[in-house]
């Protein structure tokens, strides 16, 4: 095999609750890439649609994250890259990750899977750094895994992924202002209170079980949080509009996706999450904010292949 | 029915990740109650075994919970509690929630059961309010519910009770020394890192995937606790050398249980929970410091009712 396609998926870190260890992978949203065998040893990052981003291997997400797997696995060979972006860079919803995650993906596969999926997400991490200067696997880890993720630890790097339960789907709207990860990380306090740390250990938990018993409602309430919110709502258009718009319209939970401008709900049943993207939809025609929106169940398996040969 | 006697648990709050939301209930380890119907509408504590507590009604904890049911559901007849202790107080294994959660639960059945155990909690934590100065319900739940427990929210209160996997076994050494609860409280810093929290609320994440999976694995590798246990360890005698002794039998973790001096450990299996004992009375018998020690089962339903007429 010398050439394969793949769709990377979108994903929401944080999840409201689990800052920087919880991710969820989007099912219908996602970019495509091509990577190719060559014979050069090198990685070269041929052509990028859909964003104005570098090709110069060493900065560019998916050349890092590559470089990073091949320098642990050696070939005398190389790769050439080509990234169709849907996924807009700043939006949110682990676009870095996608690239990333997606590099590693496709040429872990072209090197006959000498790493598992989880494996990877080492990798991944890379090119997420060059993102945003820390190199999280919230987003990363997701989108090679499906379903839901938790980071139980980066040191040494131990990542559970959680089955979805079925009915469960997001609800994400995207307003077209840019927000940089570096940026949105900057404004977070260092120090928390106990007490607040203690509420968000208890909707983590709460949050898990709630998947592992398919309890919807349990779900609903265990999505908040106390901590980074009240901070990064305010960089936020709207905030609370959007959260109240999508709770009257019965979804369980909302919050910022990763770091924003993206705000995601999730609701138990397509329609109501179709509720919630009109409702939402609502508030940002209401204040003439031009936004994108999706509605996604959640991606069981994460990146999937379109085509190789 | 105007008689009840009931065998309440002991139980192990926090579990190293979970300060203040997660507990467990110990089979074997408890004390016994006498409940009685009488016709004079107040509670009076007749006898207490076993301990050098108070016996009036409002200074003590049972009295206090008792009282607190009794508030929100009225009748024109009282109780009469007697209690043997078996549980040491200050010993960091649920004392006080064993005499607060059993009065409530010896009462409620009294009435014929208006509450279900879960909607007790409240009631028993106001014993604990008493003992502690706060109204926390990481033991009582347990004692109440069985299993292991996980306090979400305390606003509005909501519980999940886990079952825990059936191999699972705890230890607990408990040094012959006092701690109140209180002062072991006095001494935790009321801000953390963000840093901290997050691997905690990881932690936890790990720790109730790990109970619905069964992976004992992970549920040790959870069993970790950045923000409590550095300062509450040192005023446990020989506290480093008991984790390392069970670690060495193969204990899945260990930690402080609730506020100390009790140590627990978790292991897989009766055998290893013995080694893990042999281990840790090693510790203490080179220390020459008197203890007590158990080995348990995890109790799947919390309080027990030995006989009613």
């Amino acid at each position: 095999m010398d050439y394969i396609k793949i769709f990377s998926p979108a994903t929401i870190a944080n999840l409201s609750c689990g800052f920087d260890v919880l991710g969820l992978c989007l099912d219908n949203v996602g970019d495509e890439m091509t990577v190719r065998k060559i014979d050069e040893k090198t990685i070269r990052i041929t052509k990028i649609e859909g964003a104005d981003l570098p090709l110069e291997t060493e900065k560019n997400v998916s050349g890092v994250a590559a470089l990073a797997l091949l320098h642990e696995w050696d070939t005398d060979y190389g790769f050439e890259i080509e990234i169709t972006k849907n996924i807009k860079a700043g939006s949110g919803i682990g676009s870095s990750a996608a690239s990333a995650a997606g590099s590693v993906f496709a040429i872990n596969e072209l090197l006959g899977r000498p790493y598992e999926n989880k494996d990877l997400v080492r990798f991944a991490m890379q090119g997420e750094k060059l993102a945003s200067g820390s190199a999280h696997a919230d987003n990363v880890a997701p989108a090679l895994l499906g379903g839901i993720t938790l980071v139980r630890s980066y040191d040494p790097l131990d990542i559970i992924k959680i089955e979805a339960p079925e009915e469960l789907f997001a609800t994400v709207i995207h307003p077209q202002i840019e927000l940089r990860t570096a940026d949105a990380r900057s404004v977070l306090k260092q120090h928390i209170t106990l007490q607040n740390a203690i509420t968000q250990w208890g909707n983590v938990g709460g949050f898990v079980a709630g998947l592992y018993t398919r309890d919807y409602g349990l779900i609903g309430r265990s999505l908040q949080d106390k901590i980074v919110e009240p901070i990064r709502g305010l960089l936020i258009p709207g905030f609370d509009r959007l959260k109240i718009a999508c709770q009257t319209q019965g979804a369980l939970g909302s919050g910022i996706s990763g770091s924003g401008p993206s705000v995601f709900a999730l609701s138990r049943g397509f329609e109501t999450a179709q509720n919630a993207a009109s409702a939402m939809s609502q508030v940002y025609d209401d204040m003439k904010l031009p936004y994108e929106i999706h509605i996604s169940g959640i991606n069981p398996e994460g990146i999937k292949i379109l085509d190789k040969k």
